[in-house]
């Protein structure tokens, strides 16, 4: 491997940690390559920032911070537990390389409003990832190449979990990783909550490595249940916010009808969204792929307002606009009543197809291992003064009220003008049946 | 006028104020117009995010937080200096509702990437303001409508400085108004640095109405001080950093590019930028002015990346892969080479009108009413125990050390290439010839 | 009552809440009062500066700060929730003055070191506080009855929980009290820990009168959720620090060991410590109380290493010098082997009396309401909708987890001496013998 | 030298650095002597904290953070210029423990109420710095002989300016030293003003030693402008505050009067302050000096306020209670007048000599290198690209504006009861008459 200091480090000031610090050549280079640059164009939380609204960084701060947190853990690791031997369970300082770029590449796959557009389009943010690292065709990997041959397999296996050492696969990917770290200070920052800012400096220090992956002195046990409560806390108050998922459903409809125009060949004659087209018709290409961003998305949405088609027209302004539908929640009692409440919105002048929709929102903030899981957790082990180790649910009453819990709720969306008042209108009789279905934010 | 109150006031998070109150209909209703949303894809900053990556907050929440310290500034005074009888100097709060909406509307003309873009297209911001919102056919204008027939008319004279109360104009538009507090702060925090961060409370708490407009309580001289300070600072540090002005300059020359070509009837037979023809050929309606965004422009840099022409792609890829122009310092002396080293980038290949230019950041700190010029400026005034105005230059030695005295920098800017080590290249003699003129950042 | 309004509102700079603002004369005199005073020379804290360098704050601030959540409370109610008609359950703002008060004043009788203090001389700080409010020759009591003959009464029985109006008790002693949430606030700022950082002004803004009290709104769940966990937080990794309580342990040692040395006049001779000598007797005036602060404790401490005894002398050095004695955990098991351990103790040359002491810290993070406590604890109500009221425990898996159950550790202390490393030591059989009783901070 | 590492860092939790970072065993034993731990019990700013409430952090707290930024200093300097020869200007890393513990020293003289105590009582806490590093009774002096028999003094002639080595002189006293640093910082977050909030990250990294001392990178010019005027801010704002002055006006007329009585045997017969008398009859030995701190001279404050002397009774209870001189400024002028108004306080009944004062306060906010200055001024040195030294103030017109101008006040100090207002009162017309010379703050 030939691994290239800069004469001087560079830094790049961040809000979150204050200061950025590349050393490596090859991490400056992937920096400036164009499909890293790509990331700036892409926001980090999608609809979140028309509820919250200084939500507007992008995916590419968050890379740099998970780079940033995974360059701080390394130095921690070199300075405090070296390697003597192979086999010891320290750190081996040769592995910070592969971290580094891992860190800093883990999302370079996102397209724009990621799961949104995933869903209606059949794509998936990790292939395109490891794709877009392994490819020849792209500057991301002609720069890891100049490592060594293979160096874009190994950081491509990193990424997905399959690299040999579980130091470096936890640092990035476990339940308390560089990634939801940054990602939850960050998104805390942006948004101006307080429920994301739990101690990052006290975290990094109680991390060590052993001969399994990554476990947390006995000492920062309270920092790590804080940091569970955070997650949990961002997850509940934040990314599962009611607006924000009105505004997703819209967006959801906005781009299947566009997709269904097409398909019935309902949008010949008119600007043609040449870029999406290929997403259209299934067949994308790595060049098609890495054209998309956000403000592509928006530009059509644009175009499309002065299309003929009264319900793509109609979504694509409350799209811009900020118009969110809006939703109660229901549950296994209540779910039977839903084709009713569509058919009411229906009755009242709006598709259901387009019109309704349910959304449901669940995480789970904490797991211990189950072999018998599909994905399994890495759990949260607490190292003892002599060396054992203990799962973090066993002595914290709070995250064992959590683990193993899924957490959420099942809402279901609907216009607006369903239960706001009206006067004298044609619908006032199904606005007001629609409206008797409600109560306390509940679906009755 | 019909001023119709919320029935609950309504907050919106924000990471400067914490909490942004609306308890008017209007205020609400106007930020669900099409055309205040299209604020939040227009960045605040342009090309400054490309130096200081967190810096991509939207022109959206800027306006978002200048309403909140013009809400705050009337609450202030209304609690303190209530006007007990026509003349008197102190507020009368039925102007609370007009200052409001100016506030918040004040930057509603702005386009994408505003100064560059106005250059190239010599269009005007402030003008397009007042005609969004004097113009009946936006949401602004019928909104505004519904408080009264002439209201819009009044809003605008607010934002035009031709409003009759002083107090009103000088809340929104002076040398310490919600505008420039509101930037500051946000801009601080969005960047990380700490050079914006003045006592915001505290001149909150020392402004005060008086007949000729607002003046500051003798013990906030030193908060009023350190704003100014400030303000200096983030001139000097943020918004004339080199590397944004490199990005500036590139999207300049791409822009200017894509007209020439246009005009040269280059373009055709290639995707047509449609939402860009009309600022080509100078026939822009409302309409087609409030369709642009950064994205959609970004959406057409895209696509003229496959363009055949070399200039148009090239520029096109520099700006979306941030490539910046690097640049040098020269001065009245030094001018003169400007020719000879904008020769020399020819030399070595590029059309110097698309790849050199020139880019003078200058800004006025702080200035007293000066009666002969042509924007003459609202000098800072503070109150003696005694009533007695002192103009804050006279007895602060650090603004009188910035007044009257214009600060910033000349650059030249060409491409990287011209200054990186190059290795038996074709053009390595222009090369050492141009570095030859640069020493210690200053063309020599 | 004669509520007389400063002529300019007078504010005092704070950390915490920025600006604290007094607006009535009453509570601008109450703090210039030589009792209020004295609260600067007493830490919050106690002891646990020791552990916490910065937390070095005074029940001073505390007071003020309380006393400001207060006044905020008081102008959210007035603004949103003015009672119209008497017993309509919202508030009534002719009690503004007698809860401010009562704000500013409920921690007027602590004394220094105060629990470690009131354990050995029998006081009590809430029966010291309505003492000192209602007693006639205090400065405070005097200001008091400016407003009403009556009026000291009653601010003592808003502290006392006798006062008729719930919600004038609520906000200054509940749950989730203007208190708790300054010392959380504040104690978190100066430990410079972030695990009490709730977001306080969200839950000032869902805060709201009923008929019974405060209540909260539904839409504010959350933040009060978050404000349940930092008050666990806190405890647990705050109040709780086994170290600050080796200081308190030796703190209590120490105090023990004079008063045993002055009731058995083996004091006579040195300079006597007048000013605790009330409290040696149980012999205490209000004056006597009301003279004591840390200083005069540290004073005496001082000038107590220089007496012939060598167990005050020594716990005097220990003290002044931060000696915290050692400590490790039991639990109903292991609780039997404490006679055993002090015996060692005893025999490596200390006298186990002052050299040894349990020490247990306890919290019940939350808990509902329970008729048959002596103590009974009002619950946290969340306001639906429709106004009905929902416990907080009962739609919260977190602080469900934590309601009801006491939540601390046990501790057994001893001289650091008995378990560092020593070489040839005459008693290194006993070190031997007492370390292996102990296993990861724990007795076994 | 016998440098002995920790087995594992230890880290000090701190509100303004987060944690402090403890690797030398010696420096761990010099926070744990006596003499240390002494400083907790010495407030940083005196009577600043009767202004801004927050500010009641103690020496202890500071000197833990000047060692902690001095640590960071080293780390930057070890890792980017570490010393390859002799004379080659850059760090030579075994410098860095004479460094840490000097940094961590430099203020172990301070005695209660510094510069006060010292006006009064002719001590000097440099000097006692001196002596309580290389006097071998203490135990600071003890522990640094571990290392050499020559280390105290070493670390004695850092603080004294007269180590050879001007790079780790310059890190503990210059005009930007990490005691300025860490007091800016600390005093700005304790007092809760924004003032002192420079940018120390980018301080730390932008500076760099040379053959004369430390330099700062040319990048980090605008950071370190920002440090003089956030200097130069915190003395007028903070440091300079007429109230604490005013408080400090009150001490040394109680210290004063104290002193008198005694000389004049006027306290015999009463409870003797028996640790002050040393400093009574100027016999003061190091055992003392280090018994003194804030709460003794409290406790004498209280027990005095039992003394028949009217006077020091008075004024004892002024310091105690929070009743601060009042003042107004004057000028070469005006300065004429005070024998007059002194002479109308006294009228009023006050002993002039014990109740009014005049205090002046004055900083050198920055200055350049002056050979024939008694205390030569280290300028501070801006680093070109290629090596050239520029001095601040030539390239920043801020700090040109502040260089070399004393900048402060004088005022007069009085008893409040002159100005406020008094009814038929048997003084009135001398408070009339004392009042119409003063207007608008300022004697006339």
């Amino acid at each position: 491997m030939k691994i290239q200091m800069l004469p001087r480090e560079k830094v790049f000031r961040d809000p979150i940690h204050n200061y950025i610090h590349v050393q490596h050549k090859v991490i400056l280079d992937l920096i400036n390559t164009k499909e890293f640059q790509r990331l700036r164009r892409i926001k980090q939380l999608g609809t979140s920032s028309f509820t919250f609204q200084g939500a507007e960084h992008s995916r590419f701060t968050h890379c740099m911070g998970v780079y940033e947190i995974t360059r701080q853990i390394c130095d921690n690791f070199q300075r405090n537990y070296p390697s003597k031997e192979s086999g010891d369970g320290l750190w081996n300082d040769d592995e910070r390389i592969v971290a580094l770029c891992a860190a800093l590449l883990h999302d370079l796959g996102h397209g724009p409003y990621s799961h949104t557009f995933e869903h209606i389009f059949d794509t998936d943010h990790e292939m395109w990832t490891q794709k877009i690292i392994t490819s020849p065709e792209t500057e991301i990997n002609q720069i890891l190449k100049q490592v060594s041959d293979d160096f874009p397999e190994k950081v491509a296996s990193v990424i997905d979990h399959t690299y040999p050492n579980p130091q470096v696969v936890q640092m990035i990917s476990s339940q308390i990783d560089a990634d939801r770290m940054d990602y939850l200070l960050r998104d805390a920052y942006f948004t101006g909550t307080k429920y994301g800012m739990f101690d990052l400096t006290r975290i990094l220090r109680v991390m060590r490595p052993y001969n399994k992956g990554i476990a947390f002195d006995n000492d920062g046990m309270h920092a790590v249940e804080d940091y569970v409560l955070c997650r949990f806390q961002m997850y509940q108050q934040i990314y599962f916010h009611p607006v924000s998922r009105g505004m997703e459903v819209v967006l959801t409809k906005l781009l299947q009808r566009a997709k269904d125009l097409y398909e019935h060949n309902q949008m010949n004659g008119f600007e043609m969204p040449s870029l999406l087209v290929p997403f259209f018709t299934g067949n994308v290409s790595i060049n098609d792929y890495l054209s998309l961003d956000d403000g592509i998305l928006n530009t059509y949405f644009t175009l499309w307002q002065n299309y003929p088609d009264e319900i793509l027209k109609d979504l694509a302004y409350r799209f811009l606009s900020r118009k969110p539908f809006k939703s109660a929640q229901y549950n296994s009692d209540t779910k039977e009543k839903l084709p009713e409440l569509a058919d009411l919105v229906e009755s009242a002048g709006f598709d259901k197809d387009y019109y309704t929709a349910i959304n449901t929102s669940f995480d789970l903030p904490y797991d211990i291992y189950n072999p018998r899981q599909h994905k399994r957790k890495t759990q949260i082990e607490i190292m003892q003064d002599d060396g054992s180790l203990i799962e973090l649910s066993t002595i914290s009453r709070l995250v064992n009220a959590l683990t193993g819990k899924i957490s959420g709720d099942e809402r279901f969306y609907f216009p607006k003008s369903m239960i706001v008042e009206h006067s004298n209108d044609i619908f006032s009789d199904h606005y007001r049946a629609f409206k008797g279905h409600i109560h306390n934010d509940m679906i009755v």
